[in-house]
C-alpha cells in the first residue's frame, strides 16, 4: 500500500509550521488588471481559451508565492469547469505545477456517485496515471456510505486521500446536515472514523479526512471525539467570515487536525489595495500568504 | 423568462411517444473491437487524447441512432473528466451533436456546492454561452436547500433545469436518504415542490425534477404526492436491474412523470452479441433503444 495520505500531510504542517492552506479558485473579475485585459471582450470559445491561460498564469504566480509558506493548495474544480476543456487543461497544469513545487493538492471537487461512476471520479482525480493526480478529493456522502468505497479503493492503492462533506456552514447547511436524531452529520462521522481505520497510519492519522466549516466550539469538539484521527478540511475563514476560535475548534490537544483555507482572502485585495495589487499582485498574496500561515501556525 | 424546462420535455416525450431516455456513459473498455484499437496499448496524455477522439466518434454514432427514437440523453460527466481536458471537450463536441440532432440533454454531473461555485457550476454546465449547453443538470442537495438557488437562478434565465437526488437505489442510499422522521429524502421532495412552483409552465411540469431510482411502489407513489409537477429522472434499469414496474412506479395517472435512463443496456452488448456488435455496432445500439423506447412509451 502507498504511504497514507493523513501522515503525508501531518509531516508537510509539521514542516511548515502551520495547517493553513490557500484555495486556488481564479474568480476572473476579480485577476490583476494586466491579466483581465488578455481575456476582456472576448466571447464564447475564443474568451474560454484567453481565460484559461490567464488562470494558468495567475496560478502561476500564486504558487510560487505561497509554496515557500503553507502545506497544501485547493483548487476548487467548479472555476475550471466553467472554462470548459481549456479550464480543464489549466487545472492538469497548474496541479503539475503545484506538484513541482512541493505542494499537496486538495482537489475540491465535491464528487459522489455510484459504483463504475465514483471509480471514474476518483481515478480521474487521485490517480498518478490520471490527468489531475491530486493528493485528496472532496467528497459528498449524500448517496450513501458504499459510494465512498471506489474512492476508497483508488486511495489505498495512490496514497491519495478523502475529505468527506460532512458539516459545512452556509446558511441552509443544517437542513439535511443536522436532521435526525443523532444528526445525519453525526452519522456520517461515525461510518467515517470506522471506514477509516484500515487507512491509518503508525502516528494516528488516517486518509478519510472530513469537511467541518470553521463553527462553534461543541459540534466540532463533539465531531472531533468521533473522529480523532480524521483531518478536518475547515472552508469558512476569510471572505466566508469564520473567527481563529471557530476554524480550530476541531483541532486536537497538539494543535494538529485542522487544515484551514482561505481563497479570496489571500488571492484577492480588498478595495483599498486594488491600485497595489494591480502592480505587484505576486507582492501582495505573498503577504497575504505569509499572514494566514501565521494566523495558523502550529505553535501559536 | 425563457421556456420551462419542464414543457419542453413534456413535449418531447410526447413527440417521441416514450419516456425512455438513453445514458452516454462511454465504458472504454466495452467499446467496439475496431474503435479500442485507436487507444489500445497508449498511456498517460496520449490515451487520453486517442480515447477522447474515440469517445465522439462513439456517442456520434449513438446520437444518430437514438436521435429518432428518444426525448434526450443523459452524458455521465465522470466517464468524459476521466479523459482530462480532451474529455472535456469531447463532452462539448456531443453535447452539440445531440443539440443538433434534437435531443434534450440532461448533464449528469451530480454537482452541489455554495454560492458563487454552485454558479459557476450552473454557468458552465447549463448556460448557452457555457460549454456543455445542457437543457438540466443533476443536483446534490446534501450542503443544503439554500445550495439549489445558483442554479434555480440560472434556469431560470436560460430555460435550464434540475434533478435533485432525492432518492437512489445503490445498497447503501437509505442511510443518509432515510434518515429521521419524515425522512430526510421527503424533506428534500417538499422543499423541491415549494421551491418549483415558481420555474412551472401553464400544463403543471415544473424545471426542477427530482432524481428517483426504479423503486418499490410506496415510496415511489408518496414522493409523486410530494412533487406534483416534477419530471422524475429514474435510473436503475437495464444494467442496475429494476423491473418496468419499479421504474414507472412514480408515474402520473397520465402516464406521464418518469423520465427512465438505460446507459450500458442500450449501448453495450451481452457476452452473447459481442461479435455481430464489433461487426454492426450502430445497427445493434437502434435495436436495444428501440426496445428500451417501446417498454417505456406512452400509450402502452
Amino acid at each position: 500500500m502507498a504511504e497514507i495520505f493523513g501522515e503525508r500531510l501531518a509531516r508537510a504542517v509539521r514542516r511548515t509550521n502551520t495547517c493553513a492552506v490557500v484555495g486556488l479558485d481564479p474568480h476572473l473579475d476579480r485577476f490583476p488588471k494586466p491579466l483581465k485585459a488578455r481575456f476582456a471582450g472576448r466571447e464564447g470559445g475564443s474568451f474560454r481559451a484567453e481565460a484559461a491561460r490567464a488562470v494558468v498564469e495567475f496560478n502561476r504566480m500564486v504558487i510560487d508565492a505561497v509554496a515557500p509558506i503553507v502545506p497544501a493548495i485547493k483548487p476548487q474544480f467548479a472555476f475550471y469547469e466553467a472554462l470548459g476543456a481549456p479550464g480543464f487543461a489549466a487545472l492538469e497544469e497548474t496541479c503539475g505545477m503545484a506538484r513541482d513545487a512541493g505542494l499537496l493538492i486538495v482537489g475540491d471537487a465535491k464528487r459522489g456517485d455510484i459504483a463504475s461512476t465514483a471509480a471514474a471520479y476518483a481515478q480521474s482525480i487521485l490517480a498518478p496515471d490520471g490527468p489531475f493526480h491530486c493528493d485528496a478529493v472532496t467528497v459528498n456522502p449524500w448517496m450513501g456510505a458504499d459510494t465512498l468505497d471506489p474512492f476508497l479503493n483508488v486511495c489505498a492503492r495512490t496514497g491519495g486521500g478523502l475529505f468527506v462533506l460532512v458539516r459545512t456552514t452556509n446558511p441552509g447547511s443544517r437542513w439535511l446536515q443536522h436532521h435526525g436524531q443523532p444528526s445525519a452529520a453525526e452519522r456520517v462521522a461515525r461510518e467515517l472514523a470506522e471506514k477509516g481505520r484500515e487507512l491509518t497510519g503508525s502516528s494516528g492519522w488516517s486518509s478519510l479526512g472530513a469537511v467541518v466549516g470553521a463553527m462553534t466550539g461543541d459540534e466540532a469538539a463533539h465531531l472531533r471525539e468521533c473522529m480523532p484521527g480524521a483531518w478536518f478540511l475547515v472552508p469558512g475563514v476569510g471572505a466566508q467570515g469564520g473567527s481563529t476560535t471557530d476554524a480550530l475548534a476541531g483541532q486536537r490537544s497538539d494543535g494538529m487536525g485542522c487544515l484551514v483555507n482561505s481563497s479570496r482572502g489571500v488571492l484577492y485585495p480588498p478595495e483599498a489595495a486594488i491600485e497595489r495589487y494591480n502592480e505587484a499582485p505576486q507582492e501582495f498574496i505573498s503577504e497575504m500568504a505569509k499572514a494566514h500561515a501565521e494566523r495558523f501556525q502550529l505553535d501559536a
